[in-house]
């Protein structure tokens, strides 16, 4: 399993959500297509990422554990870190490249 | 337009091989779309990145232009920045994570 953008958008949207139904929706993905997501990433780390919560007023939820938290943040800083890095060549390379270039 | 591994990996193979047609080969693509990639990548760019060459005793050919070597270098220059600025980052994923992560 790799951690891509779709992974890591919806570990935040659980965190922000505090459930995986609706960061699924946020996602604009289904409920199952959702927790088959969060089922594989808690499969690939040796603790989970997201708990689910049972029961309670609001019919239980999810929510990120420390190392999801910290999974979440380590990929935010590999974009951030990335994106520093390449700074300078992409200029170069937009310098190169007409204003308006096609689509595709 | 945005310049990804595919396109990368084209224009370097259009470098190899001289060809277009051969390029597209390589990369398990057809020749029309081999071409068509080879056209949006020129209209892209203020100079153009791959020059096609007719007639002569081979039946003609493509190169890649100055700018066209120049994109490609940036482009592997890009890669290498960004996987030397995630390196420590993606040690302390690797950590977290199970030793035989399932697929997907």
């Amino acid at each position: 399993m790799r951690i891509g953008p779709g992974k890591a958008a919806l570990l935040e949207a659980i965190g922000d959500t505090g459930s995986i139904a609706a960061a699924g929706r946020r996602m604009g993905m289904s409920y199952r297509r959702a927790w088959v997501l969060a089922k594989t990433m808690n499969a690939c780390f040796k603790e989970p990422l997201i708990e689910t919560v049972k029961g309670g007023s609001g019919g239980g939820g999810a929510l990120l554990t420390g190392t999801g938290r910290e999974v979440l943040a380590l990929y935010r800083a590999m974009e951030d870190h990335a994106a520093t890095a390449v700074m300078s060549d992409m200029d170069k390379l937009r310098a190169l490249m007409v204003d308006e270039p096609p689509e595709d």
